[in-house]
């Protein structure tokens, strides 16, 4: 280990805060350590200012300017997981690759995405939102008047309300952390506020309602209170920048914080205020849940408090024993993670993680601990807890609420297990 | 129109907060109003569930679920715009089109680009990162290595330090927002900060500069003060949640928040700690600003606090006269941005813009005001206050400043032109 001519103004000592290898979660802020996989420099003497040799990508000019760019080639790799049947390749979910990813934003080639009946090309020219039903002014918006209106910006995580129902088969699935975990994205959603259009419509004082309907195959149908609507729902029209991409809504999608996915409709073209909701398909037959004495709950909108860690995890191999960052995202829906912890010991002992800045409600959160692999079998864990009192279940807790046959909601933490050979599965602990 | 049966809160009146039409900021967030393109709904009567019409795209199943998504075919026009010459398209710029986009967030595949040579095809699995020079250590490493490094992660834009150049003409292009101020973008970026591998390397007392030399056919070189390096900037590996796209540097790129874009180096391999700057050709014969006197200040590092408005802008055309939403992003490389201020009548009275929330330090920030448009002829301007009192100047006090042959640095007050028939162009004012 070098010895460092900058020493850390506040010496934190590199022994563990919990069971199992775990570091003090600022040990990186303030004292640095030389990793097993960083080596001495063999190739260049110290004073040299060219290097000894050149990669073949220096010896002559590269690609040109591009309108719009892609992923590096060596990156082909990194896509979504689908999960569809041949005999209905429309309908189906694919999920983000988490384990690959870093930060808090997905780009938007690889947020998840969840049809009903597949992908609408939908003509802007020819499709408008319709506002009816118990209001004074039935209206109707094209794409461009719309795009006339204020427009404002959160970011704030979409996630499946199956999101995780693999985790719920009777023995582990080994699977990557995002075919696993990965129909949770993050983005910079854009749009109209709904309140200034409803307020425009002019609301019945007796409606409690608002029904919404895509322009799919499908024609999903979700309900929702017109206090929620009246709130923070937005209809959304950029992505991270630009215009919501076709799998994602084009040319306008409800967006609505916090809440099951599939409540943000796609495609969105009627909203109907109501006094009742619409008993739709997709709010009777499905996305209610399940509980141990047959009965179903319904409207159960709010996504829960959850974390998992996408580093190490699931299907990839630690090459040594030796220092590893240990990361992942937490989300609530109920508002922003006001901490997480990790257990490197199967849930024995627990310390804090790091949370990047800022922390924003509704959104993904970024955590870190530093972890020293012993290369003895480990099991890696998270939990955690929003700024509402929310706690992140254990898996059994969840079980005993639910009992075996909802597939809605899954908010259970989640382990891996990492064997001597450095081998990551995914575990129930 | 509309009686709206919730009426606001708080009555704000639609009365003009200053010159040619400028609205309160916070307007539409306590009053709506119908915008003149917000028709009344013929179609669907007031209790219909179903609508009358179904488009083509809701009679069939849709597209599949794909690996990676793309944007719509409705949106190909989208794209950067580039500037280079036939001789060598492997050099030059393409810019942002910051009038097609919203939000803060710039989309991977819209970041602008600036290459010296090209972009190199580098195989990440013989690519390195060299620490050398004044350390105690020298040290290299692989693309493995510092994935296990900890990663931090901010929002942050990245700008051109020649961006705005062509405003620096005599007579004002026609051209669009983006076209002609387009070479900044924001993203979330994520990495290894580098203070955590310089003091590994150990940092002889004496050093005072590091000198980053990129692996493309440039090699382009630039010299940072240490303290910076120790400070904020990271060795980028992803962007936007994935990792680095080839045009952005891939496998790495240095990110110096807040810093002219060129220190931010691409396809970075070696940082050579050093007690003098490299006087390398990228800052001695290029980015220098020229003053009047004939004379060039060197190592002028910091962008300057700036705005733009991207709607209404260049080469855009107003439909009507009307309430529209003026809009646009302000950055400044010393902190975060403090207030926006809009002007509708060339300069002569000033409003403040609505902020959309976080505003975060070297990042850029989403301004909002409403507009009604008289369907006279308007100027409309703004300009950028950030947390550090810096305050944006205008066109002449940057002329008077740097002269007539300065390209770089420009960050004077922009104006748009709105002509009697709605026609949007690019005006000194």
């Amino acid at each position: 280990m070098a010895a460092p001519r900058n020493p850390p103004e506040q010496a934190l000592t590199a022994e563990p805060v919990a069971g199992n290898g775990l570091l003090d979660r600022r040990l990186f802020l303030t004292q640095s350590f030389i990793l097993a996989g960083a080596g001495s420099l063999p190739a260049v003497a110290g004073d040299s200012t060219a290097p000894l040799t050149f990669p073949e990508w220096m010896t002559r000019p590269g690609a040109p300017l591009s309108g719009y760019g892609s992923p590096s080639r060596q990156e082909l790799g990194v896509v979504r997981t689908t999960l569809s049947t041949p005999l209905s390749p429309a309908i189906g979910a694919s999920s983000t690759p988490l384990e690959s990813l870093q930060g808090r934003i997905t780009p938007n080639g690889l947020h998840f995405e969840r049809h009903h009946s597949g992908i609408p090309d939908i003509d802007p020219a020819h499709h408008a939102l319709k506002i009816h039903g118990d209001v004074a002014r039935p209206l109707a918006f094209s794409m461009n008047d719309l795009l006339r209106y204020p427009m404002t910006s959160g970011f704030y995580f979409l996630e499946c309300s199956g999101n995780g129902f693999l985790n719920l088969t009777e023995k582990p699935i080994d699977g990557t952390c995002g075919a696993l975990n990965g129909l949770i994205s993050c983005s910079e959603w854009t749009g109209v506020k709904l309140s200034v259009l409803l307020e425009e419509a002019g609301i019945d004082p007796e409606a409690t309602w608002l029904i919404a309907e895509g322009a799919d195959g499908a024609s999903l149908v979700r309900s929702i209170p017109l206090a929620k609507a009246m709130d923070d729902v937005l209809i959304a029209l950029f992505q991270n920048g630009e215009r919501i991409r076709p799998e994602q809504g084009y040319p306008m999608r409800l967006f609505v914080p916090g809440w099951e996915g599939n409540l943000s409709v796609k495609w969105l073209h009627r909203l109907k205020v109501s006094r009742q909701p619409a008993q739709s398909r997709s709010e009777t037959a499905t996305y209610t849940d399940l509980m141990p004495d047959g009965r179903a709950e319904q409207f159960t909108f709010t996504m829960g408090v959850k974390s998992v860690i996408t580093h190490p995890s699931g299907k990839m191999m630690l090459p040594e024993p030796g220092t590893y960052e240990i990361t992942g995202i937490a989300w609530s829906g109920h508002g922003a993670i006001a901490g997480v912890q990790v257990s490197a010991d199967g849930g024995a002992s627990w310390a804090d993680a790091a949370l990047d800045e800022p922390v924003l409600p509704k959104c993904v959160c970024r955590f870190h601990i530093p972890w020293r692999w012993s290369g003895q079998p480990a099991t890696l864990m998270s939990r955690a807890i929003d700024d509402q009192g929310n706690v992140q279940p254990a898996r059994a807790e969840f079980r005993q609420r639910y009992g075996q046959s909802n597939m809605y909601h899954f908010n259970g933490v989640l382990a891996w297990a990492v064997a001597a050979d450095g081998r990551v599965s995914n575990v129930y602990a």
